[in-house]
């Protein structure tokens, strides 16, 4: 088994910190993102999509999609449960606010980078308002974070789940388009605080 | 239980289709999007992102988030299997293929509408331009999606899933803004034939 992946990239850092709190180990390949070799061959064989990571089976399967090899390995070793077990509310609760880091918060910080960085200028279509306006949403949203964590510990409730890890890779990787946690949004602090505490936050 | 939505929503349809799949009856409360019911209280109390569907659990639980009303239905009735079962390698798979079908193909034809329709014009910041490249986007991934399907029956392999469900949902939507499939893509139609021709489509 092996991972594909780039140290940058917010999405293999979400598989990186999940392996990391699981207490699995996997051998790593990394992808120059910055020479493209993940828009090339023999790279599109593995994610015709072009993105990283990519975990590749010893039988040559390769499963493309960072949430997707979370769930490999959340059901290839269900211990410490982090995208819920069999019950079926649990699993669903988990999911709702996984996705909600993840298309709410993840994502739209995610597109002020691709849409407003001089990184992404050369490589892709860029669209900079639309970038701005996801600045503007990705706040809104985190405000709102705030103030859903006053009440409970973790994103998804008292147990630490897969939505800290994309509520922590989202916030993190906006650090390079200013998106900063300060005291103006206390619960959120405190939040952050635990988890980069943690020792998979080095992953 | 009850299912909070609308019948024009694309993310409600996605999870009708998988509760007919399912053969699964939830009793239907309907959300009023014209009169932007879902974007005031009490639905905040119910979804504070404002966004249909939701489904109302006995015990006055609300799940929100399509994929994870889904998941709650996947685990509390296994069969028909559509988002995979213990097998973590099937499971993976069949994520990752929802998630292409989702993030590739099915978003980029809703940020089309959102952006570019007048429907949205009074209730939205729109980003035209932003929109047309989404179109072309997805355009070149019903391209690539339709290559795929040139090798098997459904998007995620031999077994009809989740991830035909969101494709579905998401190319039917995009009627609105002249997304169609045509001979041009003909395994795309094929595949299209297939899955419209299904009593779930109707649902």
């Amino acid at each position: 088994m092996k991972l594909h992946e780039a140290a940058t990239a917010p999405n293999c850092r979400r598989v990186r910190i999940f392996l990391a709190e699981k207490g699995i180990d996997v051998p790593v390949v990394p992808v120059d993102l910055g020479q493209a070799e993940n828009r090339q061959e023999p790279f599109r064989q593995k994610n015709p999509m072009g993105r990283v990571p990519v975990l590749e089976l010893d039988d040559g399967t390769f499963i493309a999609e960072s949430v997707a090899i979370c769930r490999y390995f959340e059901q290839f070793q269900p211990e410490p449960v982090l995208m819920g077990g069999s019950d079926p509310e649990e699993a669903a609760r988990i999911e709702m606010w996984q996705r909600r880091m993840e298309l709410e918060i993840a994502l739209p910080i995610m597109q002020v980078f691709r849409n407003t960085h001089p990184y992404f200028a050369d490589r892709i279509d860029q669209y900079p308002d639309y970038g701005e306006g996801q600045r503007s949403h990705a706040t809104k949203r985190l405000e709102w974070l705030d103030k859903e964590l006053a009440d409970r510990e973790f994103v998804a409730g008292d147990a630490y789940t897969i939505a800290d890890i994309t509520a922590q890779i989202g916030i993190d990787f906006g650090r390079v388009t200013k998106f900063k946690v300060t005291e103006e949004t206390p619960n959120l602090l405190r939040w952050h605080q635990a988890v980069s505490a943690r020792p998979s936050a080095k992953a």
